[in-house]
């Protein structure tokens, strides 16, 4: 029997989980969509945020019951981008979010970014959260297939240098935790993304937290060892209050 | 023993149930709240649409943990339907929503609209939805208190003349289906307003379809008799692919 190992290290999705763009990528897909003529709804968008844009397209021709030219698919990312950086003065960090990262910094848990999103799009966010280049970030633009496909997360142990059996996933969709699960790793749920609970749970999340300030008040039920309490620094932007999602 | 009754009576919700537009009502609060340095999550802001604004503020100031006053809660109003109004142009029917009035129109089906927004916000949406004066709607500012309370679907039962306990209510959120529990009418979910499915089912939905448009081709669940293949007229819109969400 090979004796158990910690699961110490947790690799986190970025939109919908750390920065609150969700909603904003949703209007800017639905932007770029009506512009080529294709009328999807809100929505559907929303329940396909965090796939790979590959797939995201192919999910949207289904939709539109056509298929989209090599040029319409090129126009359509380039106009998604353009709107989701036109909107983004209302992008702000989720709760939490900051003050999670910085207690894992300071308590030295491996931890690391992977997104679905490109480098280009993603730049913003981790600016907003105050990531360095020394962080370790994977986009989607890095690796051959996006979430679901379990190639981002499988990237992100490789480059902690650590196992993914020992690596907890943290995101808001279904589509992280079908990546976590397909690479071996643990599954835990945000709802700041805008899924229900038992969406989340259904897909295979161990634990369905609100936000990151909750998750940050809670690393404990992961096995993570931090004394939250102790560190002011960390504590003082915690809404004590957020709790579970009645 | 009273006789069985039909329940052919349908009422119906309006923001995220026949007109996209809960995602802009969420980001024109956002930007509301945004604007008076009261930071939401867009995704807590989603969770309460379709609750009257009287609750929906309550919810708000046990979020940003402070009371407001009267004035900010004017402004938070006012400023919410303008910035609402300023997302208009980004605002459409939802699939099927148009055809299913029509249908219903045509084969006489007594429907009526309940909706939570007060008059001013909602009348855009009747009129991109075709909706005529003579069309029975009840909106928030005109019964004492609006949604998760069964007053706006009681005041449509009575204008309708029929009884309550006859009628389906047909929302997308799960103050709908907890505003028709306690009306005692049949609560049936739709997903297009971005709820997930089990959150409509928890909270009392019959059936959950996806949008008007698969309400409209299963009608027949709700034992409304209307032959939707027969009536070209309707049937020419609808998304034969739509199905239920998976």
């Amino acid at each position: 029997m090979p004796k158990p190992t910690p699961r110490n290290n947790l690799i986190f999705d970025l939109d919908g989980t750390l920065v609150d763009s969700v909603y904003q990528h949703v209007l800017a897909w639905r932007e770029a969509l009506d512009a080529l003529g294709i009328h999807l709804s809100n929505w559907k968008i929303h329940r396909r945020i965090g796939m790979s844009d590959e797939l995201l397209l192919h999910s949207f021709m289904r939709d539109a019951g056509r298929k989209f030219s090599k040029a319409e698919t090129q126009q359509l990312k380039k106009s998604q981008t353009e709107s989701y950086f036109r909107r983004s003065s209302e992008i702000q960090p989720l709760p939490g979010a900051k003050e999670l990262l910085h207690a894992l910094e300071e308590a030295e848990v491996p931890h690391a970014i992977g997104t679905s999103s490109n480098r280009e799009r993603a730049q913003p966010s981790l600016k907003m959260l105050g990531i360095t280049s020394n962080a370790t970030v994977i986009t989607g633009d890095e690796i051959k297939n996006a979430k679901p496909n379990p190639d981002l997360f499988l990237a992100c142990a490789k480059k902690l240098r650590v196992n993914i059996e020992d690596c907890v996933v943290i995101g808001d969709s279904t589509w992280d935790l079908l990546a976590a699960q397909r690479a071996r790793a643990l599954g835990v749920g945000l709802l700041c993304g805008g899924f229900g609970e038992e969406e989340l749970n259904r897909a295979g999340a161990y634990r369905v937290y609100a936000d990151p300030a909750d998750l940050l008040v809670h690393l404990d039920e992961l096995g993570v060892r931090i004394d939250v309490a102790r560190s002011s620094k960390t504590s003082a932007g915690i809404d004590e209050k957020a709790g579970r999602a009645a």
